[in-house]
This record gives structure tokens, sequence and C-alpha cells, in this order.
């Protein structure tokens, strides 16, 4: 049988699996609404297997769908042309600390709540921060993940470092350098960040840390109506406040997250909420939340609460479950499209207009600060196939609402399988003719993750 | 004639000039050491004429040398190949302030100090800040020049939005986007920027900019010795005292600087000096500034002097002035080798060690902050030809040493034709070969500043 041959790259028979063995959750994504197809799966555990593996690829020109958590939202995970799922959650030590130089290094595996607990332990921080803790370094290297802190602190790509990587040739190189600075020669690193597993595998990764902020102060907002939230946000990011997160959540989604977790927001006035955090010096804290305080009210905030630390640790939990509370009481189709800033309040009433035509529910949660703003479509209880149709229908239209509001398909989601007709439609002919030209320097026989993304 | 064609694209005689007829400023780099020859220099004034002389370059296999200012100290703007120098300076409008999504859209040949000004005079703020304030902003993005304040806010490459290139094959794409966050498809904008010429021409670009910091203070340290200055550095970086600049210098090189301006540094004790600079909200700025006072004086600083505006605009006039100052009295190789911050004081041993043993003076500035340790080796009347044998050793030396800390061999300045050779000798084999890969999808038939950084 053509695979073989596995046999030999992966002695330890716990670690390959075959055909109709293989557990479907490694055949999805974080939505657990599609499903692929894989020959067979195998548990890597270090870059020479990687590297045996795809040059078995190439050899039988056989796909590989790389995967960590596989917690993505977009179908990247998702086997969608059968062959090698790689899984790379094995790999999961922490190699090195370099508190001297404020960096540490990882393999691909580890989880991105792991990383976060180890250095703090030790007085520094890891700021990327999306809302999925149990995600892997590789994926969010992979996704350019974003997340509740990027507002002040920038997304995973500002922290990655220096890259091991097996490219789709199967052959190891490093790109990226444990410097601050760098100017020598082509940036193959960024190229490699937010690749999606289209270009080489991720086996280690070195990232930058920053002295953890001293203090920390959480703050909850509540307003009668979404637009004043929003409104709020422009001007507090105008006041150059420095906020680390700036998060808003609609009543409604909140109560199935306070449902999911049996837990209460310390505030029920309301429909609409924004939570801000500060972190740094005190002094400076207050000033800024005192600035910031002062132009919520001005949009017409109800109420202004700052937060002890209970109320702020249930605040995060019932943010944090969001996502994870529409998925267990219901079915969404996640979109993470991402506008100029000023270009939020019309995105979102677009999306309001454009969800009542389509006689769809659609809810907003997510990273106001950075014109990320998440937008679910919601089934709720449609028959499958036609909420799959309307939803599709929606969500076209604000991809091209999007596009023409200087946006873009994705902020930090990525764009998959799920958001490749998306993607493609908005994006120039010749900016993807150059997407792919890149990928064949990589990936010569398009063994990973072909038709995703670009390709 | 093989170039007559061109006469159709550029019409304007004046901006079209032919052998004999160029003038030497234009074949050379910010070093005026070495000289090219080329065939043909044009004044480009906008993407259509660029992507009409990149076609007719391709058609005619001629080798393309793109020029913004000619400031780099690397040779990139050297015509080694001769053919066409093509130079942006005349592409110098200021296109579009943002003011709402805080950024600002400009021609490839703006000056940095002309955004500088026009964005300062607005209350907002670009931080890239190299040396050079007379370089082009097409130059900056290529290079990814750092500069004075890269150690509190990074350097080109963070505040690179979205470009528009005409590549080597002459098409015209746009990379990157003006929103925040982007996780669509490859990052192309990242291979552009420090790619020194190699894969297309800038013809345009979109800057994030930041609100203007309210407060700045100055504060000049001096120093027996430069190694106490180092040491100091890295406890006012642990210290995590949030300086915007921290630049060093010696007693020797300040006395060029001060010939040159005919200026005097508001402090003459001491043999080294650092440059600190914090800006921000007044209280931080104090507070921060008290921590660093503290770990100087612990590493023997003989003064510490809070400059008035006076003083400041001095004491930066002088640091500002240093590069040309050692080029005005002598001849300089300058070396830009970046290492990870905890190697910096091993690297300049090592460095003052070997320059003795070869016999040449070697002098130190730059950015003490981040491990980009500015090292100029000095001619100081030495036999030119025996000079440029001496120190190609003692910086290959450098570079190897460099190598063996996890260093590289350019921190801001980029590696252009003079680092070329140590740069192929520190890099590997297969990363160097990536590099071509993708140039060869950028630029089909090599047009573009072939023979150059790692072609
Ligand atoms: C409840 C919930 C909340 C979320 N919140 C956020 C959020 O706030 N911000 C955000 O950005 N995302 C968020 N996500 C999405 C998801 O968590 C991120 O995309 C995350 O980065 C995926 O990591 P993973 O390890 O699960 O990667 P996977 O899903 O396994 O893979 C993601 C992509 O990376 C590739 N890949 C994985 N590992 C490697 C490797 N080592 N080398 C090469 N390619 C690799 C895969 O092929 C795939 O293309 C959320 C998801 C959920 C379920
Ligand atoms: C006194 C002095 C001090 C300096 N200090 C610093 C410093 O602190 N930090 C620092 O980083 N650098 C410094 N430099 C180096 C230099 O100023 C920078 O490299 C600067 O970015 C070069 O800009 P330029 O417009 O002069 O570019 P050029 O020298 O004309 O070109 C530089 C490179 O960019 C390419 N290029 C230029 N424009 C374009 C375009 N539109 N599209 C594509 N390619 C293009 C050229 O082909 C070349 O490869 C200093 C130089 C001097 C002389």
């Amino acid at each position: 049988m053509k695979y073989d041959l596995l046999r030999n790259i992966i002695k330890d028979t716990e670690r390959i699996i075959f055909g109709e063995e293989i557990d479907k959750k490694y055949l999805t994504d974080g939505l657990n609404l599609d499903y692929g197809e894989a020959d067979v799966l195998v548990f890597v555990e270090n870059g020479e297997e990687i590297s045996n593996i795809i040059k078995f690829a190439n050899e039988n020109l056989i796909p590989i769908t790389p995967r960590g958590a596989g917690t993505c939202l977009t179908g990247a995970t998702i086997p969608n042309k059968k062959g090698i799922v790689l899984d790379l959650s094995k790999m999961n030590n922490i190699l090195e600390l370099d508190e001297e130089n404020f960096n540490i290094t990882v393999e691909p595996g580890v989880l991105l709540q792991d990383v976060q607990v180890y250095v703090e332990e030790r007085g520094l921080f890891y700021p990327p921060d999306p809302g999925e803790k149990a995600s892997t370094i590789g994926g969010n290297i992979s996704t350019n993940a974003g997340g509740m802190r990027a507002v002040k602190y920038g997304v995973t790509r500002d922290y990655v470092r220096e890259l091991e990587i097996v490219t789709g040739n199967g052959e190891t190189i490093t790109v990226g350098s444990k410097t601050i600075k760098n100017s020598s020669g082509l940036d193959l690193k960024d190229l490699v960040v937010g690749s999606e597993g289209t270009l080489g595998i991720i086996t280690k990764a070195t990232l930058k840390l920053i002295p953890k902020p001293k203090n920390t102060v959480n703050i909850l907002i509540s307003f009668e109506k979404l637009e004043d939230a929003i409104k709020s946000v422009s001007k507090i990011i105008k006041l150059n406040a420095n906020p680390t997160a700036i998060e808003f959540m609609e009543r409604n989604i909140v109560e199935n997250s306070e449902k999911y977790l049996n837990l209460k927001l310390p505030s029920n006035i309301g429909n609409a909420y924004l939570i801000l955090t500060f972190d740094g010096e005190e002094k400076e804290i207050i000033l800024n939340y005192t600035n910031a305080k002062e132009a919520a009210i001005n949009s017409g905030a109800l109420d202004f609460k700052v937060l002890n630390e209970n109320e702020a640790i249930d605040t995060w939990k019932i943010r944090g479950a969001l996502a994870s509370s529409v998925m267990e009481f219901n079915e969404q189709l996640p979109i993470d499209i991402v506008v100029p800033i000023n270009k939020t309040s019309e995105f979102v009433e677009f999306t309001n207009k454009s969800g009542d035509k389509h006689d769809l529910q659609v809810i907003y949660f997510g990273h106001a600060g950075d014109g990320n703003t998440h937008v679910s479509i919601i089934r709720n209880g449609m028959e499958k196939v036609n909420w799959k149709k309307k939803s599709y229908d929606l969500a076209y239209e604000l991809y091209i609402k999007s596009h023409e509001l200087n946006g873009l398909p994705s902020g930090e989601h990525g764009i998959g399988l799920s958001k490749k007709e998306f993607f493609k439609n908005v994006t120039g002919e010749k900016e993807l003719r150059y997407m792919k030209g890149l990928k064949a320097v990589f990936d010569k026989n398009n063994i990973l993750n072909e038709g995703k993304v670009y390709c």
C-alpha cells in the first residue's frame, strides 16, 4: 500500500493511524461543522520526521494538511484532498527561555496558555492573546492570530523573531533572527507568518517577550445601544488613552455565555458593553481611564464600572466563552472582516440592514479597537441547507461591502477553506498570481494545504 | 541606439540623461567612495513611466538600479552592471493624510524630513528616525531603515501599511492594506520592505502614524569608559524604563562633529556618552529617568544631565552629524552588525582587540538600545589600497564573530553591494536559494539591482 513506507518514518504505531481508524475530530476545524477525509493521520515528534514525511509526500504527490490544536474557524485544518493529516500537537516542549534577550524558544505544538503561564510566572509577558488559549503557537503563527490585546501590543506577527521551518520541498531552513533589528536580505520570516501551512511546517519558534506590566485595570461600560458603544470606541482611540484591550459585545450573546458558564456579568444594565483594559504604571492608568470615562459618558454610557479582581475574572471568562457558547447552543458562520477603524460603524450599520433583509440573526462581538468587528451569522434552528445558502449570500454582501470600504476578508482568523472564494473575489488576479508563484518556490509540488487560502 | 525608445517613455528631455552627461553623484551611494557606470539616468514622475521602463528593460535585458536620495551606506545605489539608473526623487508628493485612521500616503521620493515636519505640524508623529533625514521614504522602506527611536517605536517595517509597487516584471500590484490587522493571504508587503530594490519599485506608500507624544525629555550621561556606558545600557533596558532612544558615542568622534558643526556638547566630562530620550506623560517620564539615573550612577556614570531645549538641540545635532563629520575629515568603512543585546559588550570588546591587531582605528557610535552597535573603521591617512585590504580583513573577522554570537550583518543599512560577500558567507546556502527563488517570481529576467544583497 502506498502509505506503507510511512511506517519506516514513524515507527511508533500509536502515532500513525489509518483511514477509518482516524477520530473525526482530526478531520475538522474549531467549528466542527464540516469534515474532510484523510488516508492517514500522523502525530509527529520532531523536524526530521516532518522532513521525511514531506519528502515521501513529494515523491508520491500526496497532499498534507498540517494541524496544531485544530481550533481555527476557517476550515484550514480540514483535509480537502485526502492524503496525510500532520498533527503537531505532540511537539509541545518549551525549549529555552532567554531572559536577557527577552525571548522564548518553543516547539510549535506548545499551547498558548502554557506559554502565557510559563513566562508570567517569571515576570515576563507574551502579549498576543487570541480568545482560544488552547490553541498552539504554531497555529497562532500560521494564522497571524490577533486577539484581545492587539490594540496596544499588536498581533502574533509582531512577536515572532525566528522560525525553523521544513518547507514544502522538505528542506529545513531558518528564517528571521534572534536579534531585535534585521535588514539582512529578504524577509522570509514574515512570509511564513500567516501563511496557513501553505509554505512550510513550523518546527521551532523564537518569540519576543516583554516585561510583565506592573498593574492592570479592567472596566465594564454599559450602553443602551451598540451604536453608542461603537461611537465611544472611536472617541477613546482618538484620546490616545492607550488601552490594552477594547472588546465589545451585545446583551443577547452575553446571556448565552452567562448560561453556558453559569456566571453573571457584573452589570445587567443596557444592551451593549465595552470591556476596556489598561496596563502599566498606576498613575498613568488612572489618568487614561478617567479620560476614557468622559468620552464614554459623552457617547451615552449608562454605567462605567472599574472592576475588582473577581469581577474582572468573571467578565473575561464571559467574554472568552462568547464564541464557544454560541457554538454550544447554536450554529454560526463567523466572519472576521476588518475595515479601517473609521469605517466600523458604517460596516456595522450595513450588516444590520443586510441581516434584516436576509431574515438572519447577526450578532456582534470582538475587537472593537482595531476595526476587526467579529460578526456571527446565527442558524437559530433554520433548516441547514437553507441556512447555509442564506448565510453565504449575506456573507458575500458583507465581503463586497468591506472591500468597498478598503477592508479585508480576514483580520486574524485567516482565509482557510471557507473564506477562499470570498478572498479570491476581492483580491486582484495579479496579487493572487504572485502568491501562487511564491508558494511554488517553497512547495514545488503543491503538497501543503493545496486548495486553500490563495491556491 | 538601444536606448532610443526610452525617449518615447520619458518625453521630457531634461529627465533623461545619457552616458558621459550623467553627474557622477548619481553613480555612487552615501559614502561617495566607489562609483559605477550607467548608460542612462532617468528621473521618473509616475508609476506608468516606471512600468514602461521596466517592460522596456525586460525586452532588452537591461539592468536597472533604483535610487531615492542615494544616501545608503552599502553601495546599493551604485550601478554595478551599467544600464539604467532609475531616480525616484522627483516623485515627492504627499498624497493624502488620513487623520481618522492615523495614516499618510506619499510618493516614494518624499524626504523623511518633509514627512516628519508635515505630520508633526498636525499633532501626529512618524516614529522611524534614521540619522539621515534627507533620505527618501522609498529608500527607508527598501532598506527597512532603523534609527534613533527604534528602541521604543520599532523600525520602518513597523510603520508600512500598504505599498503600490511595479514589480521587476513590470506589473503594478498593491501589497499590504490600510487596515490595522491583516490575516488575508501571503504577506507580500513585508517581503518588499527591506528588499533593497531587488523585487520591485515602490511607487506609493501608506505609512502608519501615531499621536505626537506630549512631552519629550533628553538626557546626556557621561562615562569615563565606553564599557561603563554599555554596561549601563543593559541595566536601563532591564529596568523597563521605556526610553525612546539610547544612543552612545565616544569623545574622539564627538570632537570631530563639534569641529564640523562649530558647536559644543553640553558636557566635556569623560570619554563616552549616552543620550537618552523619554517621551510621553510628564510624570511617567520623570519616574522612568529617575530609575535610569540610579542604574547609570551604579555603572559609574560621571554625570547625568537633563538637557534644556537648546542643549538638547545641540546634542542631537552633534549626534546627527557624527557620520557626516567622519566622512568630512576622513574615510570610513561603516559596519552595521546587530547582535542579541546581551552580546553587545562581548562584540565591542572583540572589535577593540581586532582593531588593535590590525592596527586600525575603530570608532563606535549608534543605537545602543537594540544591539545595533555601529562600528566605523577609519582610514586616518593610510594608503588607500592598503586601508581597503586591511579594513576588509578586519570587517571579515567582525562578521564571523557576530555570526557566532547569533548576530546579523545588517541591523538597518541593508546589504547592498559592499556587504554582499559577508552576507553570503554567513547565510545558509538554502536560505539564499529561497531568496533567489522569490526574486525570480517578482523579476523573472533579473532586471532590478541584480548582483546585490543575495543575488
Ligand atoms: C472559541 C474560539 C475563540 C477564538 N478566538 C480567536 C481570537 O480572538 N483571535 C484569533 O486570531 N483567533 C481566534 N480563534 C481562532 C483560532 O484559535 C486561531 O486561529 C488559532 O491561531 C489556531 O491555532 P491552532 O493551534 O488551533 O491551529 P489549527 O487550527 O490547528 O491550524 C490553523 C492553521 O495553521 C496551520 N498550522 C498549524 N500548525 C502549524 C505548524 N506548526 N506549521 C505550519 N502550519 C501550521 C494549519 O494548517 C492551519 O492552516 C478562536 C477560535 C475559537 C474556537
Ligand atoms: C549621515 C548618514 C546617517 C545615516 N543614518 C542612518 C540611520 O540612523 N539608520 C539607518 O537605517 N540608515 C542610516 N543611513 C543610511 C541611509 O540614509 C538609509 O539607508 C536610507 O533609508 C536610504 O534612503 P535613500 O532615499 O537615500 O535611498 P537610496 O540610498 O537611494 O537607496 C537605498 C536602497 O533602496 C532602493 N530604493 C530606493 N528607492 C526605492 C524605491 N522607490 N523602490 C524600490 N527601491 C528603492 C535602492 O535601490 C537601494 O537599494 C544614514 C546615512 C547617512 C549618509
